[in-house]
């Protein structure tokens, strides 16, 4: 019968490196089953009663340190216990020197002046107080640790924007600034893609992807997950998409994250098109509206992006025209409920807010059908308007009375309908409708109509008469949903002025040096990839004990 | 002043058609400015508020009809409504010759027995029982009425289904039958494309732009917007994608829908990979899950649905091979948070019901992170895992003991995880990770290990001896997740038992005769189109009063 022996450490700091080589260290001993060395928070212990360690009686605080073994026998387990303190000692001795390392931030900044980037990896709990540190000297900051507060995380990407300087992350796991890595990276080459990405690994698989299709990389920027979510507003991700907009070396984008929030999708896709450069995007698990708007590719897969933005880098580089803007409201007035619907997907991420009485999300429901607000998407055949009433199909009376409400709107700018041709439908819809849309146009030339017209050749209204009556009557035809949203997209783009001070381009060219706070490793990476890197031998104030730690604070700012 | 006068013709029966042309004939009377002519609803009198055409003391039903002019005089409003008669006789009479129009579905079936359809367009109340009528008389239904109780629908379907016919609704705005459109449908050429369309307006789309690309369709079925959720089943669809996959002129299908609920479309892609043919695939709105999974091709936009179906037919028709089935429990163990998600979003279409700990949709949350059900995703790289741990990509532990774990489950078919290479990571993840895969599969050959290997050639690991070593040890690799969701999807398919009594084909492919039950319009249309029909000259039971029917209904049941 095994036997199962523990030990605590109560309230010190030891970082994740020395708690598996511990573990590693105990399971090579002489008649020791397993091991378990881990921090004794509540999931901690769950994982080592998963692999029947957790011992009834250990009865330890979240920020001790638990060390657990199964043995064959008591001797042993016993025997085990007693060698920790020369395990933890030995893997001391086993790194390099360390006599010359820096303790602080400051002294390292002293020791490596041109360092411009700071490399954060200490426990969440410390980490947003050592990213203030790096700001305040004006460094960039790559901030790999989690659990950092989303308060923390908005004021420090505030105080970066102010001074021109980056914040990657909280929880950034990867990025590659001139060629050299940062944290968990691929190796891949310099070449024409920059890349924004709001997730780790889906950044790595883009630029290896990229890699192994034969081109590469200028940039690879990382955001932090929380970047594009409503209350961070995508701060780092707008400064990257600026940047690297700049950048003449910078050819293509791309544009990866899981699903934002409503408004900041609009924003970052509004500040895409205004880069005026390809950019591939790619929303993780969101709807894709379009294969492409203009300069914007949207991609399904993290593979795909990379192919995308391989063959867009490929082709000749077209002069992307900036498109008109039109600032008043658009009203969508349909008879086809799927068109109507199609059209909603594809315009809801750039064209917010946006309202309708048959709504993709809830926060969409527009609250009187009889009465557009904003943007807004009607769908004239739902049951609503379809009480003892023909089919807008086949009766335009209802949308003829919309659109001359919509035209009395001074906010509306666009007038959007389809127009549904086939057997069953009106036999001349454009008879009706285009002399309401002349007449509208000759009191409100400022609105534009915009009819999607769906049919064949062999319809029984004769789709070229029709498509030519209403062209004459001052719309602009489209013959899918798709290319209309397009259109849309294009002409509705709001240009996204820049309100931070800008990244500073030159600053970020010259080669990284970089500090490294946190995993030894992330420091080692950056020697090997030939950066030059200062390592801080950092602890935690008053060595991880919290109370100690608040009054040293509080000594330190009575000074 | 312009003055309003009105008149209710109180709960009788009148169809949508003759409102509207009472009120065109009412507006083009001499000083006549406007009408409206309404079932009295709350939103239709909501319409005539917003027209201003709302008598403030008309006091209608919602069964009632209500009449209102608005006029340049008093006399003019007056002459007008005393028109109303004349005009509601003058409409009678311009129609076509009554004389030999059945009354009854019954005498209709008499009169035209080679009917095979019936249509029907009456509204919502009265459709249900018609449909019963129709089917009673081994009719299939396409059925235009919308407000047909779910109830009634899910009736009406099963019905059907024992009988081999099919039920097309309620709310089917549209169908191509061997060439002849129903309802609203685009003349389009016959080709090699089947569609089954839960969407009108999206089948129209479909259909004119595969016309308008030079191919063409076999049948377009329509299945009604309700049929793909949980409470239907997507009966329809189902017999639907049966039919085309035993149909040899259809080579390629379209299936198109707003989003299905989960479970329908876990049911609806196993049916679709069932039937080896080509099937394009669009959930309009829904996240797309891949381009393509064996024999499905996943489309972004309606367009796109049909440009795919139309270069897949162009190809060499290839043979698709039954995919081997695996029916035991996948189990995902990541490092890459991204990875795991997009592995997910992939997945989640086809392979039900799926865990996370990091789910897409809430109904999706592992209960515990440490115990995986059935089909589970777990990312290890989570902050549940992370406190005091290096990560997954760094350390291999935890890794390596849920696989153990999870091998321990007999339940347990496949255990996915992906590998992370580069700057950061672990410098030799195969070698840990292979041994034990070869100690797993020792025990348990029947477990298939797949692995994501993520990287460069020029990362440190050296990528090829580390897929070397995997392959080694028995594991299945890919280098995208997009190829590894591709191939998973493929060992995961079930195949999908139809149920119901199958739709004779023969039967479907006879020349289109219909009986038509609503919408004159309906009725001219299959006639311009060459089909044999019959319209009924329907009524509501007891004049559309609903208490005197409820009596007949009572009477009827009694004898």
């Amino acid at each position: 019968m095994s036997v199962i022996k523990w030990n605590i450490r109560a309230g010190a700091y030891y970082d994740s490196v020395v708690l598996m080589q511990l573990q590693r260290g105990l399971v090579g001993l002489p008649g020791i089953i397993d091991a378990g060395v881990v921090m004794a928070t509540p999931a901690n212990r769950e994982l080592l009663l998963a692999n029947n360690l957790l011992p009834d009686d250990a009865n330890a605080n979240p920020d001790d340190m638990l060390i657990v073994v199964k043995a064959d026998d008591e001797k042993s387990a016993l025997d085990a216990i007693d060698k920790v303190d020369e395990l933890l000692t030995r893997r001391k001795s086993a790194t390099v020197s360390e006599d010359f390392r820096p303790r602080s931030l400051n002294a390292a900044a002293r020791q490596l002046p041109d360092a411009n980037w700071v490399l954060i990896s200490v426990p969440g709990r410390y980490a947003a107080g050592v990213a203030r540190e790096a700001l305040d000297l004006g460094k960039h900051v790559f901030l790999y640790s989690d659990n950092v507060s989303l308060e923390d995380e908005i004021a420090l990407k505030k105080t970066a924007c102010e001074k021109g300087l980056l914040v990657m992350g909280p929880d950034c796991g990867t990025a590659i600034i001139n060629g050299i890595g940062l944290g968990f990276a691929n190796r891949v080459r310099r070449g024409p893609i920059g890349i924004v990405g709001a997730s780790g690994t889906g950044t790595q698989a883009v630029t290896a992807h990229i890699h192994n299709l034969g081109s590469g990389i200028t940039h690879a920027i990382g955001t932090g997950g929380r970047d594009l979510k409503s209350d961070v507003s995508a701060i780092t991700a707008h400064q990257s998409l600026d940047l690297l907009s700049r950048d003449p070396e910078t050819k293509i984008i791309v544009l990866v994250s899981k699903p934002p929030s409503a408004d900041v999708a609009t924003g970052l896709i509004s500040a895409a098109q205004a880069t005026g450069k390809p950019v591939v995007i790619y929303f993780i698990g969101y709807p894709s509206p379009s294969r492409r708007v203009g300069n914007l590719h949207f991609a399904i897969s993290l593979s795909e992006a990379a192919e995308i933005a391989v063959r867009v880098g490929d082709q000749e580089s077209k002069n992307i025209e900036e498109p008109p803007v039109a600032n008043l409201n658009l009203r969508g007035l349909f008879s086809g409920g799927t068109l109507a619907y199609e059209t909603m997907i594809g315009l809801q991420a750039g064209i917010t807010p946006l309202y309708s009485n048959a709504p993709i999300t809830d926060n969409q429901l527009l609250k009187d059908p009889l009465k557009s607000e904003a943007h807004t998407i009607i769908d004239l055949g739902d049951e609503f308007f379809m009480v003892g009433r023909l089919h807008p199909m086949i009766d335009n009376d209802l949308r003829i009375r919309r659109m001359k409400q919509e035209a009395a709107d001074p906010e509306v700018g666009m007038i959007l309908f389809d127009v549904v041709l086939g057997e069953g439908s009106h036999l001349d819809p454009a008879g009706e409708l285009g002399p309401v849309i002349k007449e509208i146009r000759d009191k409100r030339p400022d609105i534009e109509f915009v009819a999607m017209v769906i049919g064949t050749d062999d319809d029984p209204q004769d789709i070229h008469s029709q498509i030519e009556q209403l062209k004459e009557s001052g719309a602009e035809i489209f013959r899918t949903a798709a290319e209309t949203v397009e259109y849309i997209s294009l002409r509705m783009s709001k240009n996204n002025k820049q309100k931070y001070a800008p990244v500073n381009l030159e600053q970020l060219k010259r080669p990284l040096a970089g500090i490294n706070v946190g995993l030894e490793s992330f420091y080692e990476s950056l020697i090997t990839q030939g950066a030059q890197a200062v390592h801080v031998e950092w602890r935690p104030p008053a060595g991880g004990n919290e109370k100690m730690a608040a009054l040293l604070s509080k000594m330190k700012s009575k000074k």
